[in-house]
């Protein structure tokens, strides 16, 4: 069991000088990859997360690192996340983190499950005016305490991020400096924070890869095409494909780990 | 020099009986890639057309062929054409094909030029009822006849046609049984034949990569959108990035050599 706290200041937000990360529980070692739970303190909340990196590496060079912003209803460990973990560390060498967003995954002492963490999230969308700005604090916090890890020598950052991972992810993106690539989508300017949304995709410059459902029965097409027509990003590609909203096909997943393992390049001297 | 004359029957049209191809000149031989120039005479009309293969290939097995339909204003050789084929033959070792559209190239007593050729098609398309149906019989004839050719042996069809290109190809998909998969795109529900593209979309079955330019100035990208909407295929995706009609990213050609790859499959036995 290791265990690790940092103390580093944050240079984003305002909510919060200390941060405080702590390794829980047994790390897990499965095919080349460490699977890491810990516990990352910020403005007085918990925010539970998963590191994933090569077993064995990290030792003298950087390596560049994937944030994956799960979607309403699953958590930082959902199989789709893991899966996706374990490809950026074991197709390309890097890094992987993931957190569990507000109201799901172990920030719930129900345990949740779908449709509860589901319901609430959209509540808290619609009535919790710091929703947004909290996630950010939670990612930058989380980075600048595993750049204070010794064994950690982190690269450029990327993010990936569908749907709640857009909703709470493309402000991040926007807001945080370190972050070079990112995946978005399977959201438009719609519901209660279009504006900020609006507002945001235009600050947003980095390369995006943009997915859109066809068929997406939550986010109607036309307001997805609103929101990648605003990204200022001069790189950006969307792609589209049919079927229901999280109905999403294997080739994009594929197309996801490329297009991020294409701008981060490579990892080094592992 | 090479001369092969072949006489097979026009299973899908009642426009023609015999085929005659000739390949003319000398072929030309780069890289590992032997190109040959040949004419084709379908219903009347000599249609020119460029067939590259890999060198000494063509052996045993079969190999998948993929139909290069040029966009207005160009031609069978233009650089992008040439480039694409050689990327299917040397990445993949397939054959490609690629023919002068009507008004174009080699079809041209004047030797044509970017700006006539287009204006020329532009009032074709408008007024010239039999244009696709012709252009239809010209790719089949052709198809029939490499089919004769003792040299080639050909597995899957794949298709390849931007703006001009989709305008002439995707009726080509839906009506070409031997077309497995298809590249299609920079164009839309528009036109003076948007009827018969409406209806023929419906009609291709085949998995379909389509390309969207966000800011094309000649096909508005809700007209493509609508395109894209209509086709029959179960297996279609949208890739759209910005930039004008004819700024497609070297990234893009790229995603369609995978995708057309993806879905034709190896070359066997060369």
């Amino acid at each position: 069991m290791s265990r690790v706290s940092t103390k580093t200041s944050l240079g984003l937000t305002s909510h919060a000088a200390d941060v405080t990360l702590r390794f829980v529980g047994e790390d897990v070692v499965s095919g080349g990859v460490r699977q890491r739970r810990f516990d990352v303190d910020c403005d007085g909340r918990t925010v539970p997360g998963n590191l994933w990196t090569p077993d064995g590496g990290g030792g003298g060079g950087s390596s560049p690192l994937v944030l994956i912003g799960h979607g309403a209803g699953t958590s930082k460990s959902e199989p789709y996340v893991v899966s996706l973990a374990r490809r950026f560390v074991r197709h390309h060498g890097y890094s992987a983190l993931a957190l569990d967003g507000p109201l799901h995954g172990d920030r719930r002492r129900d345990g949740g499950g779908f449709a509860i963490s589901f319901v609430e999230f959209a509540q808290a969308w619609a009535n919790e005016p710091h929703l947004i700005d909290n996630s950010i604090a939670e990612w930058s916090a989380t980075l600048d305490a595993l750049a204070a890890l010794p064994e950690m020598r982190t690269g450029p950052v990327g993010y990936w991020g569908l749907s709640m991972g857009t909703i709470l992810g493309l402000p991040l993106v926007a807001a945080e400096p370190r972050i070079k690539a990112a995946v978005l989508g399977l959201m438009g300017i719609t519901g209660p924070t279009k504006a900020r949304h609006a507002d945001d995709a235009v600050k947003v410059t980095v390369p995006v890869l943009f997915l859109v459902q066809w068929d997406d029965e939550l986010f109607a097409r036309d307001t997805s095409f609103a929101l990648f027509d605003a990204l200022g990003s001069p790189d950006k590609r969307l792609h589209a494909g049919p079927g229901a909203h999280s109905a999403l096909s294997r080739e994009e997943f594929e197309d996801t780990e490329r297009f991020l393992a294409h701008h981060l390049g490579p990892a080094v001297g592992r």
